[in-house]
């Protein structure tokens, strides 16, 4: 039986579903816009959107506006394009304000984890303010060790260089062997977590990277944080004490 | 009797106490920072926050980084900085959400000129998405002629410049003599303005601009709205029933 001290989680499709999330956000934008007077489909301006996004990526500031410019005129009207992407900006914000939550079985799961002691940190890649917006608006901030919480943007060094690995067991004080590191990007998460000597868990929940598979197996393969809690207490001998109600 | 037959405003502290709301909404941010976790009192992140406010300027991305920065290390202890900088920018989005609203007297005016004939635009100075977004959420779009919205960051001319006022005009398709602009900076909205040839209305209602002066005399002084309505009456023959309750 090996010993973890921390688990380090992903954020996106690992403690909530970004890509549902993303498409709802993206669908009430564009629905805003076609309220506020855009004439063209909601279904053209999806399509449009999801190649702004490919080719310009999901954190890129300015996906509305660059939507707007490669729909035909004749969809603006004499309208002044600002008012169309401001009335997105606020329908997105409005998504993120009501439906931005964690998978059911995660809160549990971590405020458990948490009471036994163990350490929970995250290892995630982003803009600074954007990722820990997530958590906070995920209300799993109270279960974190607020020491052991690392973001590519503020590190340094971008997944999935195995560099951030190593230099966030570094700054949380803790060997990587005594590390655990939970994702659901095979490639991005499971092998360089490896490579630095983490155990890795890759959680499958049918998200978008879920086809994807890595070159070195993953310690553990999970479905939901009940199998994770579970191969806690099996191989590790963590004692989180399952309520069940 | 002179006659005018589109009337522009600006937006900021002219429709809406911009200076009121920045304030609640800063203060917000600052008690969010507090509230978790942040190891220093609300008032001197405050007077902090005006400095960066004044050095870098209101529409700067990052006031709440560099508020962090500019504190002692002890007050931030061992937490990620962006999570208080996150949770500054939740409590700012959510009083732009609860609060934005505009003067009292501003829409059943706008709504009683607009029904008149009379045309309604915006010549205001800033990025163009978030003055549109005030716009929106201020619920005055459905005032406005959607020809006449202009925004600095889209004309690509800055105020006090004369220019952007002709150039509004111009793409009106008005003449500046038949033109009023409604501002409530007297450098920035009446000099320019008068320079052009508009009519030129100084608002003053106790704002941040209220003690400047402009070098050329403003047409006309006004407190409220009840007040522009009732100039544009007697001066220039616009018929906007008051309908009083």
């Amino acid at each position: 039986m090996g010993t973890v001290s921390i688990v380090f989680f992903d954020i996106d499709d690992t403690l909530y579903s970004t890509s549902a999330f993303s498409r709802q956000a993206r669908r009430g934008a564009v629905e805003a816009m076609v309220e506020a007077g855009l004439g063209a489909p909601v279904e053209v301006c999806m399509r449009e959107l999801d190649e702004v996004i490919t080719e310009f990526g999901s954190n890129y500031e300015r996906h509305f506006d660059r939507l707007l410019q490669r729909l035909p005129d004749e969809a603006l009207g004499d309208r002044n394009p600002a008012l169309f992407s401001a009335a997105a900006v606020i329908a997105y914000h409005d998504t993120k304000f009501r439906h931005l939550a964690p998978f059911p079985d995660v809160p549990g799961a971590l405020g458990r984890l948490s009471q036994v002691g163990l350490r929970l940190g995250i290892i995630t890649e982003g803009p600074a303010v954007k990722q820990a917006e997530k958590l906070l608006r995920l209300g799993l901030t109270q279960y974190l060790d607020p020491t052991a919480i690392f973001i590519s943007d503020q590190v340094g060094i971008s997944k999935p260089n195995p560099k951030l690995y190593r230099r966030a067991c570094q700054l949380a004080h803790v060997e990587p062997s005594q590390a655990m590191y939970v994702g659901d990007n095979a490639p991005n998460d499971v092998d360089p977590a490896n490579a630095v000597g983490m155990k890795t868990v890759l959680c499958r929940r049918g998200g978008r990277h879920d086809h994807k598979s890595s070159e070195t197996p993953p310690t553990h393969i999970i479905h939901n944080f009940e199998e994770l809690e579970a191969l806690l207490g099996s191989d590790y001998g963590v004692g989180a004490k399952r309520e069940r109600t």
